[in-house]
């Protein structure tokens, strides 16, 4: 009886952690985080795909246009990260567990990724196609390197 | 069968122009459209909604976050626009076909609300609760009105 109130006490302590930890995120709901963070993303990613579309000569080159979007995706890539709190790991989400276990590692690449995406702001206010579509591909390594190990297909 | 073949030049000719339409905007497909708007005043409203918890007391005041807020808000309302393109009327939307039918008004009503949220942002930098609490309210009121309209319950 002793042990189970324990165990009880334990459990009771445990959940009340994790509350604490999910209302210090400003959320409220675990899909409210996921929704945000995936907002952040699409927006980025269409404001990066279409400097690609540019890039890859699909889309005629804008400078203003191309310098907008790089600039709104290089204020997405800030956004995402405060929707991975404790607790979004389920849900209609395609986080991968590791984005937890192997926090120091995502910090990291998400780090690089915007640096990049900010470096591609910089470089799209310029002006210089060659130099967009060099910094295009290299932000887009960072994309691809952060999705491959932490976002499921 | 000469008029049966004006008929489907007609019909050609529809379908070619309206995928012309549909071409000049970015997003490629009515959904990447839709999303991306829904994305747009997601984060909006997440941020909007913060500085309301703040408002009500519900959250203690913090500047910097919230002029941190109140300028994602401000960065964000500027972007749903160009999501509510032709022929994004149908699909997973709330949007009331009003946002085509009276375009002038919802572009008003839009320009407003940016208007408002651009105002609590320069507010939300000074730092002072009681006029960010006056303006928040101001720029609620934009939101409500839009919605009232134009947006499906």
């Amino acid at each position: 009886m002793r042990s189970l109130s324990k165990a009880c006490l334990g459990l009771i302590l445990v959940a009340g952690l994790t509350g604490a930890a999910h209302a210090q995120t400003p959320f409220g709901k675990a899909e409210n985080a996921i929704k945000y963070r995936q907002s952040a993303m699409f927006i980025m990613g269409q404001h990066f795909g279409r400097i690609g579309a540019v890039a890859k000569g699909e889309r005629p080159y804008n400078k203003d246009e191309v310098a907008r979007s790089a600039a709104i995706a290089a204020e997405m890539s800030k956004l995402p990260w405060e929707g991975f709190a404790a607790g979004t790991d389920k849900g209609e989400t395609h986080a991968k567990p590791e984005i937890w276990t192997d926090a120091a590692k995502f910090k990291s690449d998400g780090e690089k990724m915007e640096q990049e995406m900010a470096k591609l702001a910089e470089v799209a206010k310029g002006g210089d196609l060659a130099a967009i579509k060099t910094q295009f591909g290299a932000t887009g390594k960072t994309c691809k390197s952060c999705h491959d190990d932490f976002k499921k297909k």
